[in-house]
């Protein structure tokens, strides 16, 4: 008989049974070769003193290999590995009772998708200027928190719980649909509102259910480059147009439509990403007929209309929209807080049955029970009341850090104060690498992006882009404090 | 002077500041063509005196105008629309002002995407005989609602509303790593783990990311729709090759391997979806041997591995796999509820890494206040508990639902009683069409599935899924007496 008290180690301080660590240890003793098909095995009752078990401890696991087809009983014969199996090369000892450390190579071939190159953000423990992220001090986690509960309690839970609409909870949609045309003069019923995870999903939907591979898609130059990276997943022929201080250049859009066959403009209207210009009202409309005329999608995302400080915020593309022509995308993730991944997309009734199509084989749909806690705080104000009382702190907290910004960086900085948004969009002084300032203020605890996230991909433009809005007004101080000194350091070294 | 009361209506009952409503309604002027550029506007204080309200509120309205560009004011000549306005044609009153009835169609070209056909679920208020769902009410409601509150009211719960691992909660990728490494006897380390929006998401990211336009990809006759939608969306070419009473079969594999490359073989080696036979030891061997001789991933999805009656649950092939050439990918949707779209990849890190960048571009990130509040639920135990509670559940009412098949059925059925899983594999005799049971059981309250969904796309196999676990046995007595009066109805019908 084969040693089995050594093949078989019996580990008590786990919580897998005693029974299944017996018949796992008989599969790899299989598999490895040392049980060839048509081994004899001992007895339940000779096994089970060798191993120091009770004999049902070996039945269940002999019960177990025979269910599984390893082992077979012949009757008045016994019990023999089974012949079944086919005849495998044994593998080595090492391999497979190797300790999990990770895995890290496919055993098939693995291309790397240079397409989606995701920029890594570093991580940082101190100070954090960011790309422009709410607050979450400030989210209604109390009113959130509450309303998750509530809708878990009720009786009705029970049908959010399963499997439901693609397009989103349906209260959520009513909600969205009304706040849109309220808000924004937006004319949707909920028919035309699909909830997504974030603007994320909704970019990336919408560019893969309307790019074809080959496809002339114009983007600004520079561009959000989720979406960029999202058409170019798409297989789309990116166009890039100037960006100028009064927003995407329609004329350029004008005169590709001349030359080319067009298929989609993505724009973000109100506070372009990165630069947070604004796209001047008689650009708006003129890009609205162009649309018309040349028959393309414009993909309008606003993904932080909420928080304009200079006047009400300027309505979207998609209000003057009567045609079809605008897919307008946008979400909640700044009013409430990022990992709160909810947004939307308002489209005509077609586009949004495709859209679902896609959808549902991503992730079937979202989440209910957080959407019908959202709409929830929507219809009790509170969404309102969190978004006024952030409206206020942010803006306050642009008008410190523009002015700290000024006072304490001079000319190593040039940058507009913008009329709304988290960000500001600014340009170091090219004697002064952003590249350097970044890794020199990781060194003081100050994060700061080095701002190649926002390059197109031939130049640096050795800008970045600042958040204003995740900072109290001592954070900011500190902050821009560090940046000073940080800058002042580079410009002026003080040698050895 | 043009009236202005008739032209700017205001609303009093609604929520837009008055301010607004003004604004608004002098851009649609603008934009009908009622008010050309260079116009004239009227003085603040007649306007207000003509449209009834505070001169404060016109003035208001007059700053958001100019903010946006509309309107312009010359020094000690007045305020005129704006020149830079580009002349459009005057729409139509009637396109503007229509009342918000969902736009349906798109201005731009819109094809129907017929890889993508989502079957459409009826409705149904009676009973529902499923697909294979668990059964919501005895989802841990109470322990998930008191999980979650606890995670969002934490001081640390500030690090989880914001952005986050695109892989997952660093907590749950451990404790799922060590809930599939004992249970499974998988060899993972939390690097290999990437937490998915349901077991859909792993399928759509491992397909979008393995599979290029033209790849040989092979799949079971019949196969889950949704992971054949994912393949087609990618481009593969996909070879079908039978499932038997033993599971796929590994012989038509290898004849397919010996012909031509294959990229991936999709399986469901557990409960075959959508016939619930399992998949043989020795094909499963087989099966690991052919794709480490011909260099092709194996995609296992192990959706309800936790739900075996039979004996302990059958390893997963990723446990005898030491060369990385498994993607395994199950989900907590069927333990949990639906709705908590939690589900999970074990794969080389390579893989998880590729599968990261995509999914950077979908959704960002997972819900980290789930994720936490689900890892707080393996920690305490309460997830095995539901586990053993619902095991145990749904073991009865498999049981039951198979005992009232055969006998109040009889012929009319073909079916085998499932080791696992939540639904019987149940052909109906040929003499009764499943789409005329399906309708005429609509009419009696009870929802059956036509089996459309799981047929192949050129035969009708007159079979569909009947799911027992989300039935208690009461409802499974009815449900299977409803089923039994239309069969029996349609067998022998009563003629006048």
């Amino acid at each position: 008989m084969l040693p089995f008290p050594t093949l078989i180690a019996i580990q008590r301080n786990t919580n897998v049974p005693v029974n299944l660590q017996i018949a796992n240890a008989f599969i790899i003793q299989i598999k490895k070769g040392l049980l060839p098909p048509g081994t004899r095995l001992p007895g339940t009752r000779v096994l089970a003193q060798e191993l120091k078990v009770h004999r049902k401890t070996i039945v269940a696991a002999f019960e177990e290999l025979l269910a599984q087809g390893w082992i077979e009983t012949i009757p008045s014969r016994g019990t023999f590995v089974s012949r079944k199996l086919p005849e495998g090369k044994p593998k080595e000892l090492a391999q497979i009772n190797r300790v999990p450390e990770p895995l890290r190579q496919t055993g098939y071939a693995l291309t790397r998708n240079s397409t989606l190159a995701v920029p890594v953000l570093g991580k940082s423990t101190g100070l954090r200027i960011d790309d422009g992220f709410p607050d979450v001090r400030l989210a209604p986690v109390a009113a959130l928190s509450r309303a998750y509960r509530n809708v878990l309690q009720r009786g009705s839970a029970r049908s959010l719980l399963t499997y439901s609409d693609i397009a989103g909870n349906a209260w959520l949609r009513a909600e969205l649909s009304a706040y849109l045309n309220e808000s924004r003069g937006l004319q949707t019923s909920p028919d035309n509102i699909l909830i997504t995870r974030g603007s994320q999903m909704g970019i990336y939907l919408t560019t893969q259910v309307l790019i074809s591979a080959g496809d002339n898609v114009i983007v600004g130059d520079t561009n959000y480059w989720v979406a960029n990276a999202g058409f170019r997943q798409a297989g789309a022929n990116l166009l890039r147009v100037p960006v100028h201080e009064h927003g995407i250049c329609v004329e350029a859009i004008e005169a590709l439509c001349r030359k080319m066959p067009i298929r989609a403009v993505f724009v973000t209207p109100h506070h372009h990403h990165p630069t947070t210009v604004t796209l001047r009202a008689d650009r708006r409309i003129r890009l609205l007929q162009l649309a018309e005329a040349y028959r393309f999608a414009i993909i309008e995302d606003d993904y932080d209309y909420d928080f304009h400080y200079q006047s009400s915020p300027i309505l979207p593309l998609a209000s003057a929209d009567t045609q079809g022509m605008v897919v307008y995308i946008g979400s909640l993730c700044k009013v409430i807080a990022p990992s709160i991944r909810i947004g939307y997309v308002a489209a005509p009734v077609s586009l949004i049955e495709e859209l679902c199509k896609l959808r549902r084989i991503i992730d079937r749909q979202g989440d209910p029970i957080l959407e019908q806690a959202v709409a929830e705080l929507f219809r009790e104000g509170e969404m309102k009341r969190h978004m006024k009382k952030a409206l206020k702190a942010y803006h306050q907290r642009r008008d410190y850090f523009c002015q700290l910004l000024k006072a304490k960086l001079g000319d190593a900085v040039d940058f507009r104060i913008p009329d709304g948004g988290m960000a500001i969009w600014t340009k170091f002084s090219n004697d002064i690498p952003l590249d350097m300032i970044a890794r020199n203020g990781a060194k003081k605890g100050l994060y700061l992006s080095n701002g190649r996230i926002y390059d197109p991909e031939d130049r640096s433009l050795n800008a970045t882009r600042m958040g204003f809005a995740s900072l109290d007004l001592d954070e900011i101080e500190e902050a821009t404090g560090l940046l000073s000194q940080t800058v002042q350091t580079l410009r002026f070294p003080i040698s050895g």
